[in-house]
């Protein structure tokens, strides 16, 4: 069984391990590969930081501090109070110590000449997250923000995702979303054939905007999705009309999108339409919703969608891959 | 009364530190410059650490770890450990996580344009020091230890001062040093000027060869020193036949210098014989060398040496001072 999954941090991440225990429980060969979400990585005091990336490698490899959901366990923060003590911008990222360390070693291997997708791989080697975690793409693509400006008054700039993720805790309205560079990324090596060489291949509960979105946005992946072989299936983020965690909804509202499971999954669209889901997963408490997202050609189920725990998490993955099988055999 | 000191790491900022309580006590107006030794620079993992201008700055800026005589207080080193659990090399090198900040910020203004001196000034306007710290130079020039490889019997090979100086405690005899890059370096902007314009210059306790003799080794600089108006008194750093502290005597052996309060004293040479040396303090337990270094035309004083606290070493500073003075008269 080889499983794609496009991804973001925590929700994918969490989808993700949950999968993970499904799939090794019900089959014998098992492979995920991975897809993540760089849209958000940023350069912070002269160090290339992948959030999301970083998250799924610290959760699958057990890195992961489980309260905060991101970054490291047993972690310090002394380089940040430094940082902040020298009066350097930005003071709003949050730096841990360990950290650092792994982005002293991305950073010092991407100057050194390494690709981001190999410079993965070789962190990867120490954490052993048991899936092939490919980044969306090798290029600097990173997300911003378009926003009135806090400081001049009828005045529109874009900031950095980040930025306007954290220190603003997307407060300030967004008028639009643009991934600087995005145009000119290209998918990185394995990505396509992750897609076009799976048995089956996942949405998690991810971002629809600045996460999934912005891996559709490099040319060549939404099209791959397009036209592969595998079923596709997504699971919503948005759960009674609210982002189970995040702030999605500030991110479907700039986009014109409602903030509803049926909304989210009518924006992906029926691939018997073009779009990219063959079927979706809602939480029972949005099951009214089933039948208007199948009218709309998406084979649609509810099932408990909170991830509570990876056992909860293992059932949502369980329910996801049998909708995905049961949409094939149908199609 | 402006005072010029060369400077090294540990034994120079105390030095300093003492040098600083002294003359704010017995003079009006009171201006230190310290020209510190860049030759155990290292680039690691992808950070420029100054280890001589950071022990300085964070002494004199009371930001030092008390007990270490390096490095921050309350410091932590969750980024070392993730650095070694990465596998990366060197695993060996004290990187703590404030000091890291310290690194962040250098790094990325070296890596923006500026020179060395230009951060180093913006790290002080922090700290604070209450003197002018320079580096010798902005150019990169670091010293590299020519040994036996531990490796590969009766090959000889040459490591970086740190990897000698850390890693092996200095235990791997050194054949001789070589300061990559030194011929091609410059004077920092200031330095000479601040040579040539003293009312006195002071030579710490610090290391002669590896420390002191770094920045000798700048072209120009020792030349500064010889026709330089002020006085020039310094202070051994050997006591009865043994460095106070550190591994000096490994350095002076590979040089084939005693390990002897006159000999480094000898070595610097008087002045009016084309030395750098016009005044020199031994420890009162060096008392019978004080003739022989008479006799070689440097005028000398046994005093206490010991820099057991802040009063004591300023007790010294005073002597150095007071015979500085006294050789200007004589002179």
């Amino acid at each position: 069984m080889r499983v794609t999954t496009l991804a973001g941090g925590i929700g994918g991440a969490r989808f993700i391990r949950g999968l993970q225990t499904y799939l090794q429980e019900a089959f014998n060969d098992v492979s995920i590969t991975v897809i993540g979400n760089t849209g958000d990585d940023i350069w912070i005091h002269g160090l290339r930081v992948c959030p999301d990336l970083d998250t799924i490698m610290y959760t699958l490899g057990d890195g992961i501090d489980p309260e905060r959901g991101w970054g490291r366990r047993d972690e310090t923060f002394h380089a940040k109070e430094e940082l902040q003590a020298y009066g350097v911008e930005p003071t709003w990222f949050g730096l841990g110590d360990r950290d650092i360390a792994t982005h002293l070693v991305r950073t010092a291997s991407l100057n050194a000449g390494y690709s981001l997708a190999e410079v993965t791989a070789a962190l990867c080697q120490r954490w052993k997250p048991g899936v092939e975690l490919l980044p969306m793409t090798n290029d600097r693509a990173e997300t911003h923000v378009v926003v009135d400006s806090p400081d001049d008054p009828g005045k529109r700039i874009a900031i950095h995702f980040q930025e306007w993720w954290i220190k603003y805790r997307a407060s300030l309205t967004a008028h639009d979303f643009a991934i600087i560079g995005i145009e000119n990324a290209t998918p990185a090596p394995g990505v396509l054939e992750a897609i076009s060489e799976a048995d089956v291949i996942l949405l998690p509960p991810s971002n629809p905007v600045v996460s999934i979105g912005s891996i559709l946005a490099v040319p060549g992946i939404q099209e791959a999705l397009v036209s592969a072989s595998a079923p596709i299936v997504g699971v919503s983020p948005i759960i009674s009309g609210a982002p189970v965690r995040g702030m999605a909804d500030a991110c479907l509202t700039a986009k014109g999108i409602e903030t509803s499971a049926r909304a989210v999954a009518l924006n992906y669209g029926a691939r018997r339409s073009g779009g990219i889901v063959d079927g979706w997963l809602v939480d029972t408490s949005d099951a009214r919703n089933v039948k208007e997202i199948e009218a709309a050609g998406i084979a649609c189920r509810s099932v408990p969608l909170f991830m509570t725990d990876v056992p909860a998490t293992a059932q949502m993955a369980e329910q996801a891959i049998d909708l995905a099988r049961a949409t094939e055999h149908a199609g």
